[in-house]
């Protein structure tokens, strides 16, 4: 039997209305994969907190006693957070420097922490800790940071793997930050490490960043890399252009910011966090620390502006 | 000119005189070297600590509120202590667990630490903190656990390479174990990646121990090494022959005791630390737990100092 005009006409309309619905399914199913992937619960957070701020700076609290013009680690820290409270997306405290300092230094880092929640209730707070650690040791250390500290983030090492990692992403409000590419010298010798795997070789970090890609099923994971490696920025941004980038090294450091911001942003010019911590807070050894710290967190927040402005991507 | 028998014999005894003395002075090196290597104050009191009770054993104490028969954690270490102190060269307390109970977990150990000093004054504290982080972080953290914890030992993580691990190591008299290749599953996801380097290709663990046995100049690092890898556990020691190894993943975890032993210590059966946390500290969950743990302590004690009497390594 020969098909006559009729038949090919209902062919043509049939596949018309396949192709409409592959099309639609195709679309719902991006949709929800992107979803997935920019907008968890702590990266729309994160995204609220530098759109409000029109900031991508992220302040280190990082108290050194022998630095410092005042004697309290707590009355050093809230005066910076009063004075720059407006400026910045986050603060990120570095358990270092609290634990150094014994239990009074955690009792002055859990009324920062109160503080910053009293005074810039929308800014992101990040436990810089870098723990890591195998199954039910990290299981504790995300209670710890998470429920106990209450951050809004963390740092954390992926040394020990997914497992060591996984305990840390299972409320996706949460934002985890591993730690992928150091700003310090010594981040060569292992991380850069040429590894050799099924798709040829390949420096370690960039194998790292590729299997947090993989593990980051909620959409709240984020990756560190430093602002002195822009080789390796530009290589992990590649590899995973939508998570939010943590990148230190701009301050005391010595990284160039142009290109930490340039190669660290999203494709929209979002979802990185540039960090200071010794260029900020220490600014000045005076009494006008926090004033100092605020204009220097200003200079930051406006140089970086001008970046995104420059490539069309300034704040609406 | 001919030489005659006389100037051969001249000759002769000439070369055995530089002979000789190239012998002596090659011994005098050697020693130095292995002084140097193998006697630093923490390996010294290390040996001393396993010597006193015949025992390579280590316990680790991670409070877990679910699994603990009593309340309060330090009731809880007290007892396992007091029950256990004359079985164990080491007791490793993971602060993961303190964290994840806020400050009073953290003022448990501190009152943990304090007891253990009391009864068992000649036992190493090994502050398992895993903790890395670069430069003035890193710093702050080893003031943290040796000055201000006041740990013999603690292990940390050397993602940042060498300059995030030396100020660990800046007193001879604390040691420091560098977690090179856990016992969980997800250690083989970076640990286990083969590297290209001028030696050819080998595994990243691999690299680490041998920069570690480059930088340890005081003598003071231990490498972490997991019983459930006996392969990598070989490897490990054959590259670092005399540097403490702490080895976790006996109890619970599964690790064959035996090979763990037999390839875990060095060529005296000596330098390696064999930890079970959960496998002793919960061993019952009534109120007779701390008899319990002193029974699996002492098992575990016997079945370690077996495999040493087998091959002629036993105490003295």
């Amino acid at each position: 039997m020969e098909a006559g005009p009729g038949v090919e006409r209902r062919l043509d309309r049939a596949c018309v209305r396949v192709y409409f619905w592959r099309l639609l399914l195709r679309q719902i199913l991006l949709k929800g994969r992107k979803k997935k992937r920019r907008m968890s619960g702590f990266t729309k957070r994160l995204e609220q907190a530098s759109e409000t701020a029109k900031s991508l700076v992220c302040v280190g609290l990082d108290p050194d006693p022998a630095r410092m013009p005042v004697s309290s680690v707590f009355e050093f820290n809230r005066a910076i957070v009063d004075a720059t409270a407006g400026l910045v997306c986050a603060y990120k405290p570095n358990l270092a420097f609290y634990e150094a300092l014994g239990l009074p230094g955690l009792q002055d880092l859990e009324k920062t922490i109160a503080h910053i929640r009293r005074v810039a209730p929308g800014v992101i707070i990040i436990g810089d800790a870098k723990r890591g650690d195998i199954g039910p040791s990290a299981q504790a250390y995300a209670k710890a940071l998470f429920d106990v500290w209450g951050f809004d983030a963390v740092t954390i090492n992926a040394w020990g793997g997914r497992d060591s990692v996984a305990p840390f992403l299972e409320d996706e409000s949460k934002g985890v930050f591993v730690w992928c590419r150091g700003s310090n010298p010594g981040s060569a010798d292992f991380q850069d490490a040429q590894i050799v795997n099924e798709e040829g070789n390949m420096p370690l970090y960039r194998s790292m960043a590729m299997a947090c890609q993989e593990w980051d099923t909620k959409g709240n994971m984020g990756l560190v890399v430093g602002a002195t490696v822009p080789e390796q920025l530009r290589e992990i941004r590649a590899v995973c252009p939508h998570m939010p980038l943590l990148i230190p090294g701009v301050g005391a450091q010595g990284g160039d910011l142009e290109s930490a911001v340039r190669l660290g942003v999203d494709g929209r010019g979002r979802a990185a966090l540039i960090n200071s911590s010794r260029g900020i807070i220490y600014a000045s050894n005076g009494t006008d620390f926090a004033q100092a710290a605020a204009r220097e967190a200003d200079n930051l927040r406006e140089s970086i502006n001008q970046v995104l402005e420059a490539d069309g991507k300034g704040w609406p």
